[in-house]
């Protein structure tokens, strides 16, 4: 009656991934399976600029760990995770401390702020529910207090996306959706807010096709984003963005979304990392650790074809999230032959707000109404993986024209 | 050809009763009317207490002016008084210089802090759709980022009101019934917050029937309200309330209900006057001054029974524009004969949020639905008053029961 004990950490896209395949497999009665997160529900990062820009409901990106998990067949313990101690085979949360045979860790990214000072003290980041929320309600904010000022009105109405890649400019897109519906409610004319997209990479959506970068920035710029390319942030302050070129933006709201590093918990328990990211034998396990496996975020895995490393991006964690569970499955079973991971990009799509989208879906280039229509069915296949129809239903996003 | 000038001074609850009248009469076309406000909308000040909370979207309190007032019968400008040269005949707005025959002053009221130190830095009064606005934002605020910073939490979820006068007890109610939503929306369990409201008083609503004070504390202290009764505040700081017996209450949210006192362009132009107050005469007009009318939270009027101010009400307010507005027509018509004005208070009722009220009817006590249904009844008639069944319909509080 020695079950083996399988402990998932983190119910991103990944770690739900693996707990929902396990739990449906003979795994759930041959093996003890634990899943520890921060909070009893798991959102979808991916979509979380809507709710920061407040175009859609918060809990439209987030679902009770409970309703999609058996938590008879898989334990769920609420927690934050402060170090794996790899050679104990231990997991030290804030609460308590868990023996593992088998780990997952899908612990996620935080933002990489380059150490570019005062990023950490002054920016927001669209990283989880509570950040977002805080967002929306910041924005807000600087509109209501707007016509109650006379003085300081500088920055006020003006707001930083620093980064123009994947988040920065599908959060740029929602802004556009969102301002003229503040500036209705406050009283405010449209022409006195700015949305600066600002970018250090010689272009925006850096690595993506540039036919498709066009149309995005002519999109945007016809809704009135303002783009600054090739320009460095230098510095942030409580009130204002210096650029590299020494001008000073006055601003109370800087949106930071210029990548991600691995969960610190990587760099803190003494893995090898890069920017927090292991680079993960093929079969998603660390290396030099049989029972440790890594997936989503803080696994970084080569694009043979390029040499470079793969984005970190939801469609991969997913992907790592079931090869994971096979692996598992086959541990438990004590075979030796391990699955060997390789993504399979399907597509990459981004939303630009409203209906317009642009995105590659093979080697094909989409636009506009179609590619919004496409975004939204990656956005609902994933719910599908998760929790079947009865979830797409719930929580998926039914209106695709 | 030359007619004489009647220039009205604020578009609150008396100076559009005024205007309305008068663009129905004969006097549009014998005389010029001028109506002056600060904004191009007029507002229902005894409702802001519900977008405050955020109960009630801002514009169901407030009507674009030329939606109600025909501007080709009454020229309207958006424009701050600054000053009345009561000599000359003369109003200076921030932009420009009116000559007058005829005066209303109609500029309402701005809140009474006592001189009490911080009043005016740091606490937010239920004034003016722009303020509600911000208090309704701040309010959120509060909860967005309760669960982003674990310290510093202290007083972030205590809501403080200083007074249990009317606008106090209206607006406890209304923070009662949207408090819940709250906690739901940003995962904050309900017993982390706190209402408190406080009262230098010996009772809370000095002066209404003791029964229906019971019965307002009750209903309010039964949803989570707790009182201080009797308890001065001595002082506001930037993140607390210092009380009489120098209890320190750490709070990022006062809301200052303690009464109010006319507009100080009173003061600034040269009236003799009672905390911004005329005292005028039974026709409305100022002492000594035939050409100057003075209605709502500027004028005081003494209740002879009582031998006490009548406290500033919109029932008084828009009684004397009916009163005012009569009197404006009988000059102009050459007459001497003055509408000596007293009010005839029909009854009073305090909403406490949801479908509980409290009131006074003739001398009949109400409450509960009833009393609910009476309140909305009589913001209703004010619109019926004012615009006639088309404004009822279109910004009127039709759900009754």
């Amino acid at each position: 009656m020695n079950k083996p004990k399988i402990v998932i950490l983190g119910a991103g896209y990944g770690g739900m991934i693996v707990a929902s395949r396990l739990q449906k497999s003979t795994v759930a009665k041959d093996a003890e399976i634990t899943l520890v997160n921060r909070h009893d529900y798991h959102y979808q990062t991916t979509w979380l600029h809507e709710p920061a820009a407040g175009t859609m409901h918060h809990d439209k990106t987030r679902m009770k760990i409970d309703s999609v998990i058996d938590t008879k067949k898989v334990n769920f313990i609420k927690g934050d995770v402060k170090e794996i101690k790899k050679d104990e085979k231990k997991v030290v949360l804030d609460e308590m401390v868990l023996d593992y045979d088998y780990l997952v860790v899908g612990l996620g990214a935080i933002p990489e702020t380059f150490g570019i000072p005062g990023v950490k003290e002054h920016a927001f980041a669209i990283r989880s529910v509570n950040s977002v929320r805080l967002i929306k309600e910041h924005i807000e904010y600087q509109f209501a207090s707007y016509n109650k000022q006379a003085a300081d009105q500088d920055g006020k109405l003006t707001f930083v996306i620093a980064g123009a890649g994947f988040t920065g400019i599908e959060f740029a897109g929602e802004m556009t959706e969102r301002i003229p519906e503040l500036c209705e409610y406050y009283d405010i004319p449209r022409e006195k807010v700015r949305i600066l997209s600002i970018e250090a990479a010689p272009t925006a959506l850096p690595g993506f096709d540039e036919e498709l970068v066009e149309y995005a920035m002519n999109v945007l710029e016809s809704r009135g984003v303002e783009f600054k390319i090739s320009m460095p942030i230098k510095e942030v302050t409580a009130d204002s963005v210096i650029l590299n070129d020494d001008t000073e933006i006055k601003t109370n709201t800087i949106v930071w979304t210029t990548g991600v590093r691995g969960n610190p918990v990587i760099e803190d328990s003494g893995f090898d990392s890069m920017r927090g990211r292991i680079k993960v034998e093929k079969d998603l396990r660390a290396p030099g650790y049989e029972d440790i496996f890594v997936i989503g975020d803080c696994a970084l895995i080569i694009n043979e074809e390029t040499e470079r490393p793969y984005p970190p991006t939801a469609q991969i964690a997913i992907q790592q999230g079931a090869a994971c569970a096979n692996n598992l499955k086959a541990l438990v079973e004590g075979k030796k032959e391990m699955e060997q991971f390789t993504p399979d990009i399907k597509g990459t799509v981004a939303s630009l707000g409203g209906k317009e989208a642009i995105g590659i879906v093979g080697t094909r280039k989409i636009y506009g109404n179609s590619a919004s229509a496409v975004k939204k069915m990656i956005d609902n296949r994933y719910l599908f993986l998760l929790g079947g129809m009865p979830l797409v239903i719930k929580k998926g996003k039914l209106k695709m024209f």
